[in-house]
């Protein structure tokens, strides 16, 4: 069991890369939402493939078909299911995945735990293509937030050792957010955007892949969002984040850096403004003791570089368990980053909006 | 809701640092297990405050007393409830702290979130103590996983700057991981492990603290654990070191290091070992596509600085909302990396427990 | 929440009865299942509409799509999601619905639930269509089971006040149950199901509706399932019975006949048959302590005559909260007892394979 | 796992009849919440033991232990544990139910389950004593439910055949329920109650035992409570009711007897009064679609006779695998209804603060 998630607002995904389609049950929305389906058609785009020639040739609209739940133009308050069927798949440049495990993937993970059962082509259910039905329930989620105020956005911190501004913990603003989402390559600083723009085709040309940082900002959180001791704030998001194919690391506020502080650097002091209590600084992230204290919460998510490459790589065929060599065919995404911060966006939407 | 966690085996923890004592009720062990009491006590007495001057002066011996679940030396299988019984409190260092609420720490996002009326005596349910009934629920976790041949054990990676040598992510093993564990103060580097108490030392001269990295490793663990999409291995672990207090940030193998690589070098490449199947490299600590690949399951957790400090900090007197001073009183610790140890230990234990 | 259920294995469904369709997505399920496609349209078509003149002259054949999970004609291990597309709905007929709402059904109460905003067409998210996804599910659930050799069937107890034989909880076998399974009007003594069937045809004439009771059994259980405190055996099967509409009672063996006997009559005095142990009565149904005994596991469900009369009923128009009156037009069953007998096979296999 | 429940709020029992004591830790409690503990220990007066003749000669106080989550005479909102030791226990009596398993016990079922290595001293964690915790938990949610006006309260509706005044569906009041609460043996007819005491010692007298129904009245509850599909108010009282020792049976409203009427009889046709829906029946016992209506809740439980009996019966001793009999020793209630009364009252009481 695994592909259900969350507390007041339960979420199922399912669905293939290569099958008929994915799709995801969101069970526990409040009833009489009215979608705005341009909304979540845009954030849908954000992440849907085929869009310029940084991410796979593979033409995918995302169209979805919301299936139930949805009456008269609002949520029901009943499950609202969605699918987003696939259109263009070519299946026949995976039929060597069978045997012959790409490195880096879930391809030999998936085949021991499913006793070589699952759909490997396109790498099915591991399928990056899963996260498209996150965007959906996302786009559901921060329309819930909006409308109580609260934004969520991101930027592309680093890409292939490049590194944009970072955002500014304590003074971040919603006008900073809205920029950044609108850009097609969300990043503060465009200068440095180009130069990760073209360190992406130089991977891409090489036959090889680069990862990268998303940092994220919740703004305008109420204080005392989150549980001890398990229902930590950090832990419900990092949850999700963990999700999300491709991070191998979370931090929150300065994060890693944190460690190598001393207490009274690192201790955020509070100070009253006008009747709110803020922090001069904001190592913390806005949580302290897992629960949210009213700043704008900050985290970064670290993406390792696309498993899939042109590149010849060792491997083994594991039919045989022989050794042997490949190149990954298919239409990959030389850097999954940038399609990957509305994937982060919507999660981060998916956990508050649990919390509230 | 919050102080549940888990699926298979369920454990819910309870208690104040100040009031009666801190326990933890463990739903859903198997029956039959012998217990190593001694184990345990070992386990507890790593995590114990006032053993040396590295620590808080509190002395708690953290013995532990089986309420239930527990008959003719084993395990019944039904819940099995412990308590470890405060001795030592002093509470009335903390009467100020009802008002005046400490950086860094949970006071203020407490008294939000609980409307004031949690225990606010030495932190109360927020305290570092409710991590003593996780190490107890670790060890016994650690007994049935070692049954298995799977074992457990980090080092402390970094304090104050100073970094240990790394775990080799490839080769690691048993032994390296016994050693560790037995040491008091655990470094692979004794010669770093001694600038690290220095370090301390200097903190607690300054009344000042420091962080640091925890590194842990977990071996023999079978391929094809973990469930796609939301119980992947990293979300699973992610999400108990999170709920440990004073973690910013978390990575598996090599982290957020992973984001800066090439998919050609970040790809860790398969190849056969007699019938195993193995990995050249272990970038992904162990973990592809949320699930065990069988090689070395390593991953990094930061620990920020001790929020409780000596030195002067500026902050607010809640009720008259009112800008003041601090400096923190009571018996704190200059830096909890080394007694986090076991803690992190225990969280892995726990998680690698539920995913069996 | 609410459209989710199950620990090992979790069920979410969705759809409304007059919307695109129904479906159920079942995470959790073992890969490699050879899916029996002809068994599972057999208990889809058990369950159907529109098949005698017992029943709505709706016409829905209750064919099913799998839409993933799915491979190579077995099932991957990941989330199998399957829709039941709606075909044949006459919206207008519940216009009135809207306002007028219909003793003894869920329009009053979930219109209060929902604000107002759910689907009220046909009942929407609350018609008894949403049992056919449960049908489904049920159906690849028994396709598990009775590989491990464990049988569910049931027969119609009692409608309208005719009583059909009991099962004999002692000696009941796997004959018996196949042939009430494949009777399309599922009765041990056909003369009281004659006697059944024109009580039936009596109220629709009159148009009004009558009620009855399912006896179900399961056969060759292990003894040991079932969890003391909260997931006794009789819980979890009690759970999913009451999710059924119309269900307002369940006993388990000779459930409330037991609260009028003496504890030397009720108590299964135990023997050894070869190296098994039996009980020479069954009063307790299978199950003591929550948990099952290796003998036939055997319950009762109670449903209410349908909800939707045609004769003219005393109501509210909840719009203007005044008094007026019914007569419920549409489509509607004088009897569902006959069409739940597979839905209550259905959740019993549900129940059983989660406790496997 | 299993002896853990909830969903907003989180219960975890644990202990056993013959070892330290029993508890309980709730999760998720509000905060601030001042607990009059004069109530609580009305309570568990009610349903602890040896306090006349009519039940165990066991003494047990039940004085309760609150180790956590208590400050200030308030809750603190953090996990609230309780403990109630035990100090009556002759445990000798039970040193042949090792292997000699009661009729209408779970020993058998226990052994198999936790292949013998449970605690079978009175029963273990089987034992009816695991209701006391329940009856503190129940104590608190009726408090917190009272401050929002709903009361609970039921009354012992039959015993050994003899049958007390059923409540009036439609009418029920709070007097009514505040005055069988108080009464020691709760009855509406107290004659009729003179009649089933004699009957409880007539079979004392015979070293049998008898069993009974509970009826119960939740009152002032808002429509609207409850979740299709899986979480019908049926759904979750139900649930709770099985887990309770010794229930075979639960019907709402008029239950099974609605399964012999016809739908003209059995709807409840609805009316206005004043500004306030209402019905002028309550076969459905104030529950529609699975959601509270705004009329009276009434449900039933159906307890099975004590198994615990001294007459001679019939068994087998199971390590030697051998035919036998036992005359079961231990000081036994001959009637456990009137003691679990409150049992029902707790765990309706459970059941709906996690439904608010």
């Amino acid at each position: 069991m695994s592909g259900v998630w969350g507390n007041k607002v339960k979420y199922s995904i399912f669905g293939e890369s290569h099958g008929t389609g994915v799709g995801i049950n969101i069970d526990g929305l409040p009833s009489g939402i009215k979608l705005d389906l341009d909304a979540i058609t845009f954030e849908m785009k954000r992440r849907a493939p085929g869009q310029d020639d940084l991410s796979t040739t593979r033409k995918e609209k995302d169209e979805f078909q919301i299936i139930s739940g949805y009456f008269n133009q609002r949520t029901t308050g009943t499950p609202l299911c969605a699918m987003i069927w696939n259109t263009d798949m070519q299946s026949k440049d995976y039929a060597q995945l069978k045997t012959i495990i790409r490195p880096g993937h879930a391809d030999y993970t998936g085949s021991v735990k499913y006793a070589g059962f699952n759909d490997f082509r396109g790498g099915g259910h591991f399928s990056g293509r899963l996260t498209a039905p996150l965007v959906f329930a996302g786009a559901i989620a921060k329309q819930i937030l909006k409308e109580k105020g609260i934004e969520i956005g991101g930027h592309i911190y680093q890409i292939a050792g490049i590194y944009d501004s970072p955002f500014d913990k304590v003074s971040i603003n919603s006008q900073l957010l809205k920029m950044t989402s609108q850009r097609k390559f969300s990043v503060i600083d465009q200068n440095k955007g180009d130069e990760m723009i073209t360190a992406i085709h130089n991977a891409k040309q090489q036959q090889d892949s680069v990862g990268g940082v998303i940092e994220c900002a919740i703004l305008n959180l109420p204080a005392g969002l989150g549980s001890p001791f398990f229902d930590s704030v950090e832990s419900l998001l990092a949850h999700l984040l963990f999700s999300i194919p491709g991070v191998k690391g979370v931090e929150f506020g300065t994060g890693f850096g944190m460690a190598q502080m001393s207490g009274s650097e690192a201790n955020d002091e509070f100070y009253m403004e006008e009747d709110k209590v803020k922090t001069f600084t904001n190592h913390n992230g806005g949580i302290l003791g897992g629960i949210t204290n009213g700043m704008p919460l900050v985290f970064k998510a670290a993406f390792k570089p696309t498993a899939s490459i042109g590149k010849l790589q060792k491997t083994i065929e594991l039919d045989k368990r022989e050794n042997t060599q490949i190149s990954v065919l298919g239409r990959h995404d030389p850097c999954i980053v940038q399609r990957a911060l509305p994937v982060v966006e919507a999660v981060a939407a998916m956990v508050i909006l649990d919390l509230l």
